[in-house]
C-alpha cells in the first residue's frame, strides 16, 4: 500500500505541481540533428519562437507516434510519411528545409539550405489531406479573387489610394504596395518574392546573408509562396506551437472576419453561442479530437459549424473534418452586391454575370446561374450544417431559423435594389459620373451606395445566419439599410431641385 | 497512517484527474423512469443537449438535497415541492412533461405529453419567487411594452419595412414576421403559437409527428408561451447546463444590451470594473451562494449589482437577491425620449404623457409623473444600490459618482430637447412632414435627430453610470450629441434659403 | 515512506483544495498594530476591499521579504525602507497614513491621520524608480497636457457643452465641472480638492467626520493630488489587490486607449497577437518576474512592448523594464493633426509650432522640430522596441513591419492634409467661420473634418502598428479617410454654386 501510496503520489505530484494539460510541455520527442543544429544558435537568437514551440504537440509527438493513433483521433492525413521524419520531433529543420530547390527563398544558412517562407506544400508531408481540401476553398484564392477582378481593384484603390486637394479639386495617388500589403492583402494574401540577398551583422553570430523579400511579413490566406503555391496554413494554425484550441478559437476566425464588411466575429460575440463560449470555455476541451457537443463543449466556435470533426459521446460522427469551408455553406451572404447560392469554383474571378462583369449578379440581382450551384448541391450543404445544428436543437427550432434567413437574404438583397436604384437615378441625371463616365466607388452618394451593401446588408444576413439581433438591426444592419436609403434620397432632392 | 494516506490520495487524485470544478460533472442524482425514457433516445437524436445537461446543477442534485441547503446557499425558492419530483434529478420529462393541459404545445411522444417549450411556470415549480419577481420587471413584459406602443411599433417599422424605389420616390412594404422575429422580437419575444401538426422522417426513430410552432425559435425576455404565461428564464439561465456563472457573467446580458441603443455591456467592456473582470476573473468563485465580494470576485458584473444575494465573508448580507431588477434601479437612463424615474408599473405602454402619447415625457420634456415613482422611492432605490457601492467604495466615492451621473442626466437631457427643438422647426416650416403628416421616423433627418436620442444620449448616461469614459465621449457620447445638433443646423441651412 | 507520503500529500491536498496560484490567498504577513485598527472596523464597513485587498501580494510579503528577491524578480526599486515599514505587510495604514503633513485630504480618523488619496509620493516609498521614470512619461503630464493647450481645450468645450436652440440657433453652455471630470478628464485626470468636511452618519460606526473632496473619484494617469503631486499608479495597478497580471492585461490599457480617437485595443483585439493572448492566455504565466517570451506567454500583451522586464529562459534580459512608455516608442502615431516623433519633454503643452500653436506640427504639416526627438533618439528607441519583436521574429520580419509603419505615416499624414486644404478652402470662402472668426470645431462641416484626424488617420496608423488590418481599412481606416474628402467636397459644391 505504501508502494502504491508513492507511486500515485509521483503522479499526483506530477500532475498538480508540473499543470499537465492542454498545450502545456509534455516530454519532448528525441529531435534531429538538423533540428538541434537550428536550436543551438536559435535558443538564444530567437528564444520566443522555440519556447513557444516546445509548447506545441509537434514537439512532443514524433510523426510515427502520431500515425499509431486510432484513425478518430489522428491529426495527420499522410499515409505514408518519409521515413527520415517518422522518429523525431517536428521541428525547426523538418518544416524550414525541405524541397530546397522548389524554394525560391531558400538560403546557406549553417550548414543547411533554409527557408524562411513554410508553405502549404511542405505542411501536405503529413497533412496533405487538409492541403487538398484547403485548395478548393476561395480563401485559398484570396488573393487572385480580389486582384483579377477588375471591380474590386477599383474599389480597393478608391480605398487605398492617397487622395489630394488642390485648388477645391480632388485628384487620387494610386495606392504604395505597403498599403496595399497591409489592409486589402494582410487577409487576402501578398506575393512574397525574393528581391535579392542582404548582409546583416547579427550581433553574437557574426555576419550573415539572408534573402531579401518583398511582400514580407505576410500569412495571409491567399498568400503567393517562393515555391509556387498559394495559401498560409499559419493564418489559423498560428506559429509555433500550432495549438489546436487556438485553430478551434473563434479569436482566430477574427483577424479577417469582424470589420463591417464581413462582422461575422461581431455577430458571434453577442449571439447565445458566443455569450456561452466567453463565459464557459474555460471549462472546456478546446483541444479534444474528435470533438463532442455537450460534452467537449456547450456551445459552437466557428471551427465547430465550419471545420471540425464531430462526433456524439459514442463516438458516432456528426460532421466529418473539411477544410474546403463551403462544404456546410450553401449561400454567399457577403453580397458584392447582393447574396447569392455558393459559387462552382473557389476561383471565383472567372465568373462573368449578364453584364460582363466578374460579378456572381448584375446590379440589378440578376445571378449567373452557370457558375453557382444548383438547388440540388445547395439541400446537400445545408443538410449538412443541420445535422450539426441538431446535435444539440430540435428539428423544429433548426427549421425555424433556417426559415428566418432565407426571408432575411430577400428582405436585404431587395433592400440593396432599392439604393441601387436611386444610385442608377444619380447617374442617369448626371450628379454623379458612374460606369462608363467614372469610377463607381469614387463621388461621396457612390460611397453612401457602397456601404448600403458592403456593410449594412452583409451585417444584416451574417446576424440572421447566427443569430446576433444587433448586428441585424441597430449596429450597421435594418435601421441603417433603410436610413441609406433616405439619405440618397434627401441628397437627390436638394441636387436635383436646382 | 497508509489507510489514511490511501483514501486522502484517492481524493486528491479524484479531484486532480475528474477535474471536480465549477459546472464539472459531479455524480449524477437518481433519474425518474420517465426521464430515462426520453434519455433513452436522446442520447443519440440530440447527444449535445444531453451532455450539456448532465454537467449542471440540475444533473446532480434533487430537489430534496437542494431544499436541505442552508436557506442562504438555497438557490430554490419553494417550500413544498410535489413529492414525485422531490428524490429525483430535474431532468427531460420534470421540465417538458408538467402541466400538459395549459401547454398548447403539448403531443404525444413516445409514452407522453411532451412539450418543447418551457416556461417560467415550469421553472416556478421550484423557484416560485424569481418568477414572481421576474413579472414585476419590465423585461416580462418587453412583447405588450413595443407591441402596443404605437410610436414603438411605428419606429420599428420604419427599421425593418423593406423600403422600395420608383421613379426617384420611396414606398415601404411592411416588416415580414421573419424580420421582426429576428430583430425587435429577438430579444423582446415572440409569440409562440401552435399552427398544426407535422410528420416527420427521424431517421433512426422513424416517422413521428411534432407541433408546428410559429414564432419559434426564440427566447426573448418578454415571450408569450403556448402555456399563455410570458418571459423565459433561459434568456439568461442558458440551457441546458443552466450554470449560475453564466447568468452572472456579463456576457449574457450583453446578448440584447450591446446595440448602439442600449450600450451597456459596452460600456462595461471599458470600464474599471470590466476589467477586473476581464484580466481576473478566471481566478474566481462565479458560482457561490451568497455571493461575497473581495473573496469571491474583486469587480462586479452584472448580476452583482443588479440580482444577486450578495454577503460579506462573515455572512452578514449586503444585498438580497432580486430577479425585480428595477428594485436597484431608481431611474431609467434609456430615454425614449428623455430620461425619467422608473415606471410605477412594468407595463410601461400604459403609461399616457400630456401630450396622449405612450411615452414617459412629452417632446418637450415634461415627465408623466402619475406613473413614475416618486422620490421617495427613488431614494429608497438608489440606496439600495449604493450599498452595494460601498462594500468596495468609501461613501464619498458613491457620493461623488451618483452626482455626476445626475448631472449627466440633466446634460444629455438638454441636449436631446436641443435636438428636438431644430426638428420642431423643420416640421414647422414644412421641410419634413411630421407627426400628424406622416411618421417622425421615416426621413433622413428625422433618422439623424431619431439617433441623438435613442443612441448618443443613452450611450452618455449608461457611459457616465458605469464609468466608461470613451462611450459618454468620443465613441456615440457627448461629440456625438454636439455634432448631430450642427448636422441638423447645418440641413435646415441649406435647405430653408431657398 | 508514509512519513514521506504523509508530508507530501498535505502539501498535494493544500495545492489542489486551496487552488494555491497566481493571485490566490498566501499566507499572510504579520500586521502593523495601525493597519489591524484599520481592520478592526473596515472589514465590517467595506467588506470588499479588505478581502480584495488578502488577495495580493502586499498583504503576503513584507518589504524585508520582498528585499531579498534576487534582483532580476525584485518588484520593489527602493534600496532603503523605512525601517517601520519592513516587517509588516504593506496594508491600509502603511499607504493611507504616511506624510500626513503634506496630504490636504490628511483626516483625523480613528487614531490616526488617515488620506483617503494615495498618490505616486506615496508608493515612491519602496517604488521610487517606477515613480521617477513615470513622471517623464507624457501620460503623468496629461492633465496640464489637456488643460494648458487652448486648441486642446476648445476641442474639449466643443464636445462637453451643452447645445441649445432657439429660433432656428444655436448656443452653447460651457460643459460642467462634472461633465469634464467623467469625459475628458476621467483620463487625463481631475484636480482632487479638499472642499472642506463633513459629517456622517455611519450606521454601525456612529457620527464621524470626513473630508469632502472636489474631482473625486477619479483616478486618471495625470490626476493633482491633494499632495501637490502627479498621477495615479492605480490607473493600471488596480486597487486593492495590485495583481501584476492585471496590469499586465491588455483590458486595463483599453480603458483610456479604445475609443475612435486613440483605438489602440481595438487594433490590438483583431491583431494575431490579440487573438494567440485571448486564446491561449489561460495557459500563461501572466505574473512572472521577469517575463519569458514563449515561456510564459506566447503573444505580447500591451505591457510586454511597453513596460515588462523581460528576459529569455536563459535569464539574459532583452528589455529593461521601464514606466517612462517612451522608452520604446520613436513616433507619435496620435496625430494632432499630423504624426510626428516623440516630443523632447512629456508637457507637451511647452511645444509651440511656427503658427504659434500649441501643437507638434503646424495646419499644413510643417513640425515643430526642436521640440521633438531627432533622428538618432528616434533610431535608439526603435531598436529598443524592435529587440522586443525579434525575440519571436526574425529580422527580416521586423524590417518589413517597420517599413510598412513609415508608408502608413505619410500616406496617412498626406490624407490628413487633403482634407485639411478642403478645410481652408471653406474658411477663405466663408462657408464656415474658422480661426480668427470662432472655434475650428463648432460648426457641422468642421467636425466632419476633425474626425479626418483624430478618428481616421490615428485609427490607420495604430492599425499598421500592430497589424491590425480591419481598423486600418473599413473600420475608421482608409475607406473613411478617402470618404470624407470626398464628403467635404460634395458638401463645398453644393454650397458654393449658390
Amino acid at each position: 500500500m505504501p508502494l502504491f501510496c508513492n507511486l500515485a503520489l509521483t503522479l499526483a505530484l506530477a500532475l498538480v505541481l508540473f499543470g499537465v494539460g492542454p498545450g502545456q510541455a509534455a516530454p519532448a520527442a528525441p529531435l534531429s540533428e538538423a533540428t538541434q543544429a537550428c536550436l543551438d544558435c536559435h535558443n538564444e537568437a530567437t528564444p520566443g519562437i522555440v519556447a513557444d514551440w516546445k509548447r506545441g504537440r509537434m514537439a512532443q509527438k514524433t510523426p510515427a507516434q502520431a500515425l499509431k493513433e486510432p484513425q478518430a483521433q489522428r491529426r495527420v492525413s499522410a499515409k505514408d510519411i518519409p521515413a527520415g521524419l517518422m522518429q523525431v520531433a517536428v521541428g525547426c529543420a523538418e518544416c524550414h528545409t525541405g524541397n530546397p530547390k522548389s524554394h525560391a527563398d531558400s538560403f546557406d544558412h549553417g550548414d543547411h539550405q533554409v527557408h524562411p517562407v513554410v508553405t502549404p506544400a511542405d505542411c501536405a508531408v503529413c497533412h496533405p489531406q487538409e492541403r487538398e481540401q484547403y485548395g478548393r476553398n476561395p480563401m485559398a484564392h484570396a488573393r487572385a479573387n480580389l486582384l483579377k477582378n477588375p471591380l474590386y481593384m477599383d474599389l480597393a484603390q478608391q480605398t487605398n489610394g492617397v487622395p489630394q486637394a488642390a485648388g477645391g479639386k480632388i485628384s487620387m495617388q494610386p495606392a504604395s504596395p505597403a498599403a496595399e500589403a497591409e489592409s486589402c492583402l494582410y487577409c487576402h494574401g501578398t506575393e512574397i518574392k525574393v528581391l535579392g540577398q542582404q548582409s546583416r551583422d547579427t550581433g553574437a553570430f557574426g555576419e550573415m546573408s539572408f534573402p531579401k523579400l518583398g511582400g514580407w511579413p505576410n500569412r495571409g490566406v491567399g498568400r503567393k509562396n517562393p515555391d509556387g503555391t498559394v495559401g498560409s496554413c499559419t493564418s489559423c494554425h498560428t506559429r509555433h506551437q500550432f495549438a489546436i484550441e487556438m485553430a478551434r478559437s473563434p479569436y482566430t476566425c477574427s483577424e479577417c472576419h469582424k470589420g463591417p464588411d464581413v462582422p461575422v466575429y461581431k455577430v458571434y460575440q453577442v449571439s447565445k453561442h458566443g455569450n456561452i463560449f466567453y463565459a464557459m470555455h474555460k471549462q472546456w476541451a478546446m483541444d479534444k479530437v474528435p470533438w463532442t457537443p455537450g460534452k467537449d463543449f456547450t456551445a459552437p466556435t466557428c471551427a465547430t459549424c465550419h471545420v471540425s470533426l464531430l462526433a456524439d459521446p459514442g463516438g458516432n460522427v456528426i460532421a466529418q473534418r473539411t477544410h474546403q469551408m463551403t462544404d456546410r455553406i450553401w449561400v454567399r451572404l457577403l453580397g458584392l452586391i447582393y447574396s447569392h447560392p455558393q459559387p462552382v469554383s473557389p476561383e471565383t474571378w472567372k465568373i462573368t454575370n449578364a453584364d460582363g462583369q466578374s460579378l456572381a449578379t448584375t446590379l440589378d440581382g440578376k445571378p449567373a446561374s452557370k457558375f453557382l450551384i444548383d438547388a440540388k448541391e445547395q439541400a446537400v450543404r445545408q443538410k449538412r450544417m443541420a445535422k450539426i445544428c441538431q446535435a444539440c436543437h430540435a428539428q423544429g427550432w433548426v427549421d425555424g431559423q433556417m426559415a428566418r434567413l432565407e426571408q432575411t437574404i430577400k428582405d436585404s438583397d431587395a433592400m440593396v435594389l432599392a439604393a441601387t436604384r436611386l444610385m442608377l437615378e444619380i447617374w442617369r441625371q448626371g450628379l454623379a459620373q458612374g460606369p462608363g463616365k467614372g469610377s463607381p466607388f469614387d463621388e461621396y452618394i457612390e460611397r453612401v451606395w457602397t456601404q448600403q451593401w458592403l456593410f449594412y446588408a452583409n451585417s444584416t444576413r451574417f446576424a440572421s445566419a447566427m443569430m446576433g439581433a444587433d448586428l441585424g438591426v441597430f449596429d450597421n444592419g435594418r435601421w441603417d439599410l433603410n436610413k441609406t436609403v433616405r439619405h440618397m434620397h434627401d441628397w437627390i432632392k436638394v441636387r436635383s431641385k436646382k
